[in-house]
């Protein structure tokens, strides 16, 4: 265990814990004592029929929704909806390499996938608030990945779908660019297969694990346009170290780790032996496939032909030159899309 | 210096040298005896108005361009014209870091920029064959580069000129990919801050910076597509070792990084203070301005916004699931438009 004073309620607002138990993983193994961090908004109706989840993202936590998808205003609005924002498992809040005590902490800890995840949800919403059924449930990159599969292994639970920038299917060209992300920490020697005493000594490789991110994670038209002065720096590379490797440094490497190799995987054609037009053909939800037009990584291009496979479903392109990153939503324009297609698709019928 | 084998004729085909001698570069440091290789194709008209440079691109040399874009039925077609391909300095075949004596060898050879590549071909075009006007420049990638500071620096020696996928003046993105290409190595311990004994020591780091060209080097559509099984090979992780770790792996990594720093820095505003419309505004030679549809870091939006500021120019958009590697002309559809485009532009007056 490693005391990151990073994953604590002072960084990221108040949250509470969900006890899984002895969690039996995909790959084989058990996650003893596992637990979930989530955070609610509003109030679940007696019918239980307002419920919508959110999903985190890649190095996100339920911190960043709070801030800016969910209020008053926002299509996510707590007084209509009863909100549960769940931190995905090595996430650094949820059970983690770095919170975990025995053989299975840090370089130990176990390979987690997407569809454990969403089933460790599924038993958080049903035991702790007797959700049985989603209005909606989204999120974005790894929240769409995990949003995809509530979709096709939940068909009867889930009224509508939201995917933001991520693919049901993880494609080949996204695996090797997380494989880079994982690279850049791996290959620190400070990283020591994982048995660092503090996230912090593996800086160079966090440093290096961001400036990917710069690279693949915004847009070309981002840093030609210096959109980061809108956020107060005044240099490319007062941007860089300021914001990208500061918003990483802090992390634990293991847990962007557990992260990375679960997103590689993301897949929901595991359900039909691998016959994705089966697995997102089985989806029984309304679904807005909302991809953003600059991203690098999951470009409309794919999302497109995934929606094209689902049902009662709708291509929704948002446009920022923020690029995958834009889900932090620095720019206001790109929230108004994603309240406008949000509110569209929870005012459909599902 | 070492003796890498990969940098010889047996590797390459046949080359001469062109002898620099104490060659000033621009940051102030002399290149002492330098030497250019290079390979001429074609005959030198009585008239010396035949003559066609191609500069070379990162890790390039002239042997792609002598086995893919030159010879009868192309374009670039030696019956016609006489056909000289520079190797830039420092891609190991010219003079570089690991085939250099004394003090500025491996880690400290000096930095070359775009211009001191374009002086040096200037002086081997005008010593060695008395050319004094070029029909063609024409390059890709930092190739690109290059011919767009020919275009600048001197006008009156252009009549025409074709820079394929790159930029006049450099992106600030493309700056930031370029340094997780070089961070890649220089983050290998056995890169030694240069000071290794063989290349391949390095192998770890080269390897990495292999698979960030397949991230950044290629495209989505390449990936999803397996357009690598056009090219023989069964499995992504077969073509990743198999074509692009063996592509890299036998260069020397001094040589990449001593390219790399030269490619961050193109840009011809260095002419008028920083003006780029004033540097492309001198350019009086015809230019085609040639991108590649799927350029992840040399997009065609960037490139059309300096061929808006070209007097007399066109853009003509190249398409390749390839991206920027396309310029391998792995695809027959891709050479096909590269010799229209090159072919139109020969014919047209200059």
């Amino acid at each position: 265990m490693i005391d990151n004073p990073f994953y604590s309620p002072e960084a990221h607002g108040p949250y509470e814990y969900f006890e899984l138990g002895d969690f039996e993983l995909e790959e084989g193994q058990t996650l003893r004592g596992a637990k979930l961090a989530y955070r609610t908004h509003g109030e679940l109706s007696a019918a239980k029929d307002n419920a919508i989840l959110i999903t985190t993202w890649f190095s996100g936590t339920h911190a960043i929704f709070d801030e800016v998808y969910v209020g008053e205003g926002h299509a996510l609005d707590p007084a209509k909806y009863f909100i549960v924002i769940v931190n995905q498992i090595g996430n650094g809040l949820s059970t983690s390499p770095h919170n975990t005590d025995g053989p299975f902490a840090m370089g130990r800890f176990p390979h987690v996938r997407i569809g454990d995840d969403v089933r460790a949800q599924e038993q958080l919403l049903r035991e702790q608030f007797g959700i049985e059924r989603l209005e909606l449930v989204t999120g974005g990159s790894m929240g769409a990945q995990q949003s995809y599969e509530w979709a096709v292994r939940f068909p009867d639970k889930v009224r509508r779908a939201a995917p933001m920038a991520g693919t049901a299917k993880n494609t080949p060209h996204d695996f090797l660019w997380v494989q880079t992300l994982m690279d850049a920490i791996t290959s620190d020697p400070a990283f020591r297969d994982g048995y660092y005493t503090d996230g912090a000594e593996v800086r160079l490789g966090l440093a290096r694990h961001a400036l990917l991110w710069s690279v693949m994670g915004f847009s070309t038209e981002f840093f030609r346009s210096e959109a980061w002065r809108g956020a107060g720096f005044t240099s490319l590379e007062d941007f860089q170290v300021g914001f990208v490797e500061a918003y990483f440094g802090v992390m634990d490497p293991n847990a962007l780790l557990c992260m990375a190799w679960k997103w590689q995987r993301g897949d929901v054609s595991r359900h039909t032996d691998g016959d994705l037009a089966a697995a997102l053909g089985r989806i029984t939800a309304k679904v807005f496939v909302i991809p953003i037009d600059e991203d690098m990584f999951f470009p409309p291009r794919d999302c497109a032909a995934e929606e094209a496979l689902i049902p009662d479903s709708e291509l929704r392109v948002v446009n920022t030159v923020g690029g995958h990153l834009g889900l932090f939503g620095l720019e206001p324009a790109y929230m108004e899309q994603i309240d406008r297609h949000l509110g569209e698709l929870l005012a459909a019928g599902g």
